[in-house]
Order: C-alpha cells, then structure tokens, then sequence
C-alpha cells in the first residue's frame, strides 16, 4: 500500500504514471468522484465519474476506505480493488490527499500497512507556473489552488518519505527505491523464518 | 549509520566492496582485531591489526563503540571515524555482528540512529560450499564455521531488512536502494520544514 500525495503541480500524476509502467506488481487505486471529467480524462482509468446519489450510496453502503471533500466535490477510494491487492499481495499505489491518507492509515481492511511518500515541487515559482499552464483557468482560480496547494503542504510532517521533485525520472527512482526497500522490510517478507530454519544444520 | 550483517559465507564483504565503489557518500568502517592477518589482507583497509595489549587499552579510554569475542579473538569499532562521518553528515557503513549490532544501537555516539540490513545466503549447500572453499580447512573446522554461521543468522529477526543474496549485482542494487529510500526519509532531512516555508504564497 504505497500512498503518494501532493499538492497539485508537484507532478504527482506524472510519476505515478511511470511507476505503473515500470512494475508489474503495481496497481493503480482508481477513485470515484463526483466532478466532471476533463477533457482527456477516461472514466475507469483517471477516475470513475460518477453522480452524486451514486456517491451517497456507496458512502452509506461502506464501500469506501475513505472520502474527502474537496472543492464542493466529493473523492473517494473503492474498498474492493484494494481487498483484492490485499488477497494477492500486490502493491497498490493511491493517489490522495492528507485526509484520505489519514482514513486509510485508520481503517481495518489496510491495518494501517501503508508506506506515505509526500512529493513537493521544488520552488513556489515552478508550482505557481504548472498550476497556471495545466488549469488555463482566470487570476482568481489560481490564487485558490495555490491556496489549497498550501494547505496540502502544511501536512507534508504526516508523510513517513519526502520527495523533492526538481526531475522527474529522479524523483521515480527514488520511489522505486522506497518501494524496493520497504518490500525488504523484514516483517513484510512471508515465510522468512521457515526460509531461516532452513539454513541451519541438520535442519 | 548502515550496518551490514550476515554469517560469514552469505557474501557480505562482496556487496560491501560493490556499495563502496558507486557511493562517494558512503564510507566504510574499519574494525580493529587481534587475530592475525590472512593472506591478501590490508592492515588499515580490512582491519587495524593490533595486538591485545593495545586492544584492552583502547576499551579502557573507551575508544571503541563496541566490541566483541569471537574465536577466542576480539573486535571492535573504533569511535573517532564515526564521530566524524556523524559530523560531516557522511553515512557509514558497518560490517559487523550481531552482538556489535546490538550495542551499536545502545551508544549514545550514534543516537539509535541505524538501519540494519541483514543478508542470508540462498541455502545452506552454497553457504557450506562457501565457507570450505574459502577457508581451506579441514571438515571439523569447517563444521564449527557452519555452527557459528547457524548461530549469527538466529539473530536476523533483530535487523529492521532482510536481504537472500542470491545474485550479488541485485543484492547490491536492493542495499543500494535501502540507502536512497532511508536518506528520503523525512526526519533525517535536514532543512525541510524551512524549504516547505518557502514554498507558500507570501512566505
């Protein structure tokens, strides 16, 4: 359960892309949410699109390890895509803020198993410019994304890894090299102690 | 503060020399002992080779950060290269045991502050095979070699990553990733919270 989060323009997106591309054993945790698509985006890759009676049902029938709302907007993380990783052991990669990595750190079905990586951009100006150029949105939309880009930031203290990201091929070695060194980590490493008995003499 | 440890046999000093050579960041450890040298040996390199007198007096001015009794021979750590490695932010490299390990993470010198990475062989046919080969000994000997390595690797559960050397180019390559993700992680990043500052609106 590798979590990344961000604020907007860090180039969150990009890294998780080439994470995905390059492991086998990663998958993509898909959210729900209620706002619309934007034009480039597909419905069951970047997101599912959905209405907000959907929503509500999902939200009251459990169905979701965590949900925020953001914008107005309502975001969710589906339950079953990631009881299935769980069942599989393979690594799922989530793309969410601080309050869904919170629930997520919270609730049974992950068992609070997650490795949290916060991604920073590597100046104010850089960030400024890439929430410029992607949203192509007036002024006023700006300054509050900037806004919410900072109040994502003020929790980065919550995040077990940091990431500056001033390259982006950089920055998806070194979470590669996270990934790498957490599947490592002893206690994640199923029938180690049988391997170790294994060793010894007259075993 | 990376510490390496392994029964000998598994491949350690191989993966140690690789990580040496592609890290100029990372330096290593040398021990002191008083067993003699072996052939191909370098006094300064793979060991200070000194005698018991010295030893003793280097335990009693407290010189050593731990130190241990293995084969009726000792070992030690000598405290003033890791106080400076400390000092200059350089990471250090340990090729020590269990029982150095141990009292490694006690020292007030170092704060607790270690990553420890155990490294097994991948059976214990390669693990004998290597330890006759190398030592040239006759079986008895070779057979307390095997007992002493089945009594090192009882201990792997004290070390936070658990490496099977199979292939030593990818062992390095898992060590090596170790070391990029513990330097990501936030705590050992020195600065942060004044670049976080920076990057807010009006900061």
């Amino acid at each position: 359960m590798l979590v990344l989060s961000s604020p907007s323009g860090a180039g969150k997106t990009t890294i998780s892309r080439a994470l995905l591309q390059g492991d086998k054993n990663l998958t993509m945790s898909v959210s729900v949410t209620t706002r619309p698509m934007r034009p480039g985006e597909v419905d069951g890759k970047d997101y599912h699109f959905i209405d907000e009676a959907v929503f509500q049902a999902m939200v009251e029938r459990r169905e979701l390890l965590e949900h925020a709302h953001v914008f107005n907007r309502h975001y969710g993380t589906p339950r079953g895509p990631v009881e299935q990783a769980l069942a599989l052991g393979t690594d799922m990669l989530f793309d969410i803020d601080w309050q869904g990595t919170q629930q997520l750190k919270q609730n049974e079905v992950t068992g609070g198993d997650l490795v949290s990586v916060f991604i920073l951009p590597p100046s104010i100006d850089v960030l400024e410019d890439r929430l410029r150029r992607r949203a192509q949105d007036p002024d006023e939309v700006v300054r509050s994304r900037m806004a919410k880009a900072a109040d994502e930031m003020s929790h980065y203290s919550e995040y077990s890894y940091v990431i500056v990201n001033d390259d982006v091929e950089r920055s998806v070695a070194e979470v590669r090299a996270i990934l790498t060194a957490e599947r490592l980590r002893r206690p994640r490493q199923i029938g180690l102690h049988e391997f170790v008995e294994s060793l010894k003499p007259n075993a």
